[in-house]
């Protein structure tokens, strides 16, 4: 028996992303897409303007479009929801007993919702409860996943914590016009140029990797003490966030024990062998030209990050550069994977009340 | 009476802007094109793929391609030459009384040939002398200009240098495929594509930078201590270097201060009214969004460097992204401005011996 | 004492282009612009992303943003106004006594309303004495000018109907994303990709073609037997439509005839020296590989087709590429070009009644 | 038992693509890999600057690289060599007995030589014993797949020949980066541009078509009598031909007579399940907008054609657009389908002699 799951925000980029990653997924079936007054009432193939490079998955295709409101077949919802909407939403699913995973940045940083990435912070769930508590939910709950840039980064900055310690990270993104969602950038923008501006993006890097970085203690997570600065610009590349970081570690390391500690990281999903969850959550790449989007997006089925050119900076100490699928792994196969991870917890709710 | 002049290596990216720049120049009248063996002896409109946006100049179409050795017409020699050759062809031609103007990276950091940036280190011309002496040059010498990306950062780096002094850059580019030259970059490696790599690259906007921002003494000049650390990288964007910048000044200022120092810069070429020189050599765009390549390189001709999003940075203090023409200041027209100065500084050879 | 004109619908694509190429007009004087509600009340530099690579001029910045409402000062308003809303605006403002030279697609089907391109057609104006007959309107007008892709390609089919008739053309098109306006196409749809789909384009270009190239007589224009037969399709290019055209001529002629009598080509606008009007209104480019748009849509301002690849064709008689710039031989020239016609005809209104 | 295969020219685009397709395929074994003098003697991991996004095969990352010349294990020899060498080498394949199946130009045109698409022409496989007669080949030969353009364009006219006659065809393409090879197109001539010109493309399609097309008799292929006319261009896309043709139908038909003759076509290699044949070797798409290049590729795995915009044309009868996968069903892919066709008719050789 399947757990039955519902999407929110189901026609856009991210809500596309999850009905391609759900189908066929070991553990959840899709029962219900929801999305915007504009599309509810069709049937999904024809209120979805597809812009994936497979098929609609056939189960989807015939699904009524429904309402974004509670009621909906289904324990979990996964958020694929504008911001601007996504925050009242949530929480009214929540408080009906869903268990909401998120790709909105709505809660990320409330205290008292868990900010997920599986490998680097999966006791972060003990928010959970907390949660549950102080807004009087019964089992009902929203996790949340970070933004596609922090996703990228901090995966490839987990390893490093464990083994060196962290104390500051320079980053300059380049990121996928993906990221934006349809339609988002528009063309006359981006083609043959950079953009280097995206609302909000670089305040995101610097609080959600503390926060995920962060210790929970029994009342929340006090944020890693680490410094982060970012800059985030936008070229014209389709798929893939690039992240150029410059770090210091806590300690002294060689080149090679900073390779081995990224290469050798394992962690809960991995351990666990979550469905989605890479072999590798960190690849590292040796040729001196990668990681590069058009060839290295799809390894570990795009829930990797990509580190390639390990070097030292006489400045910061370390440099790198770090690749992420930023639909994938920075957004809808990370809400699956903490998902997963709540499901392997046993923390999934039964049914709504 | 102009000053006859010479284009080495004319048939390639960089050459074809030096004769596009070069057309009309009201001091310099180009006389002679050198290219290797396969142009040799065509004219110059049959043996040039000509890949700019403006028409060949009339008066080049039908000069006849020589080859690249002293001989030729002109008492400078612009060098746009493939670095793989240039070390020999440019001492050959100042050893025969030429003033070479390089854009090739040969000599950059030999010690007693200037790395000129003509609003930075206009005094480094006095390394000529010592060069003459040394090399046993009579009337001959060659300057240099920095790398496209290196002339784009030192520009906007030398006014806060200048009002604050400088400590530190961390800096990733987003580097134009002109940069590369032509054929230069395969377009399958770079549509829609990020390639975190080019060779050499951060080396030389290390050394360079501090080699420009350096003191000259009685014997050479002697390194800006300041440290500089930099990734670089290839994007699909015709023309157009972008620079993420991250800086940490001699003392603090504010960012109005920081603001007001870019903007009010002037130097040398702007009170000689040098002909290439930009009114403003470094332009601020208050946009949250720009600079950006496809809007901002014309400003100036291609001779400023535009610098945006000027912000606090926690860790390093200050942030700001640069953009610059690599082919113009980055490249030929750089160059220029260096020809135009020596020639106010009464520096250039009368005649070839 | 020059021609007060105002731009409708001033803050878009095209409207910023009308702005740029109306500064420093030998003719007209730019003192009104009108945009939508979002934008009315505010500067011109406030209201408009201005997206052009030349600085906004300095006139425009501080007009205030207006309703696009007669009243407004000037007495021609040229129209970049959306087709949702130009028919019944451009007709209050022809009805109130001003020129309305039109960009929009609305009217320019319409029996009495001049779809010009004064190389073409210039004795189309003679439609606007019909036009005011009919509609009752004393001195305002409507003349409109071809959609984009219809501009270049009529430009240069003209001179082969001059020379040797023309019986049918197939086309192909490859449209830049700035022929949809901003924000347009978004980058998701476009980026690396082709969509061969304008909506409505195929029809435009069959319908606008016979109509300018068609016959006046006293009660209206009879559209040319021609057949004409499009496939549109949008590719990855910031500016400029490419045409691949095969068509059927009149009679037989040689390609250096049919080269000769588009290289030869002048008309009206060249024997008046209208001052937005091409030396060469078809420039014929020999290379194998050109047109090209990144290397010869500069050429004559924007404002010529551009052939090459004149062969001959099998099936069709001959074959042929054209280029052409879409947002001003496409656009906001097309219309002044028109203007300028319309003014040396005599045919502009002196004032607003 | 597999059949032992070589890949001649292995390091290349189509080399690469081959050694991809190969890997795992059920009749075939990938046993040796050649290229040039430069690659001679190196690990294929080592030799070959893989650019595909599935990473190399294990299997091939050990194979020594060996110079294509006879005596290399494999009775198949899947040539990808570059047009300048194929001829020579692959005629020295077959003599020594080798099966070659090749993706070269060189003897596509041959009189003695199948131009082979397994659903359109697999009878002119009978050109092969007519081949090894005249050329005195015991049990090798050649047979050749067509250029990927044509590749494309014949797999949609097939349908319609069988089904309606064909009399002519008028086609542009809009053709990716990577139909030229790496490092094929510089990035400089293609980035936000259109190249209207490929070298020999336009002649191969228009006699390719008419030759796969044609009739086999006893003493060879008499071309189809169809028109082809065809213009090529090269735009900014990485993989997949867009085809825009205008068709001339040997007789009348509704368009949904049209539209199902092209889905409905199934042919040889789909009766014998031939292992790369697809399931419906032309996909018709029925949105608007498709087929485009980054949506439809994928579909069969890239072996498919895939039609859209089926139309009537006022002059040529139909219109439409065909997009194919340019270096699986136009190169590699196209040429493991003929050795799958070829051993299903019991024609490849046993061993080399």
């Amino acid at each position: 028996m399947k757990i039955p799951v519902a999407v929110l925000g189901a026609t856009g980029a991210v809500g596309q992303r999850f009905v391609q990653l759900l189908d066929g997924h070991p553990w959840f079936d899709l029962v219900a897409l929801a999305a915007s007054d504009r599309s509810v009432g069709r049937r999904y193939a024809d209120a979805c303007a597809w812009k994936l490079d497979t098929p609609m998955p056939e189960a989807a295709r015939d699904l009524e479009v429904r309402p974004a409101e509670p009621g909906l077949p289904g324990v979990l919802a996964f958020s694929a929801l504008d911001a601007a909407v996504a925050g009242p939403i949530e929480e009214a699913f929540a408080a009906a007993g869903y268990g909401v995973l998120s790709n909105a940045r709505n809660h990320r940083l409330d205290g008292d919702v868990p900010l997920l990435v599986p490998e680097v912070n999966p006791d972060h769930t003990a928010l959970i409860p907390v949660q549950r508590r102080k807004r009087g939910w019964r089992s009902g709950f929203i996790a949340t996943n970070p933004n596609c840039s922090t996703a990228t980064l901090v995966l490839a900055l987990a390893p490093l914590e464990r083994a060196f310690g962290l104390k500051a990270a320079v980053v300059t993104t380049l990121q996928a016009v993906s990221g934006a969602g349809y339609p988002g950038v528009p063309s006359m923008d981006i083609l043959g140029n950079v953009v280097p501006f995206i609302a909000g993006e670089e305040e995101k890097i610097q609080s959600e990797t503390r926060k995920i970085l962060g210790t929970f203690s029994s009342d929340g997570v006090t944020p890693h003490p680490m410094g982060v600065s970012a800059t985030a610009t936008r070229v014209p590349v389709p798929d893939g966030h690039t992240v150029s970081a410059f770090v210091t570690l806590g300690r002294d390391a060689s080149l090679a024990e900073v390779r081995e500690a990224l290469c050798a990281f394992r962690a809960e999903p991995q351990r666990q062998r979550l469905p989605s969850a890479p072999e590798h959550p960190v690849v590292v790449v040796d040729a001196d030209d990668r990681p590069q989007p058009r060839l290295d997006l799809k390894l570990e089925r795009g829930m990797a990050s990509v580190v390639g050119r390990i070097r030292r900076c006489e400045l910061m100490g370390y440099k790198f550069v770090v690749l992420g699928h930023n639909t994938i792994r920075g957004a809808a196969g990370a809400s699956i994977l903490n998902a997963e991870l709540l499901h392997s917890q046993g923390m999934l709710p039964e049914a709504t009340s």
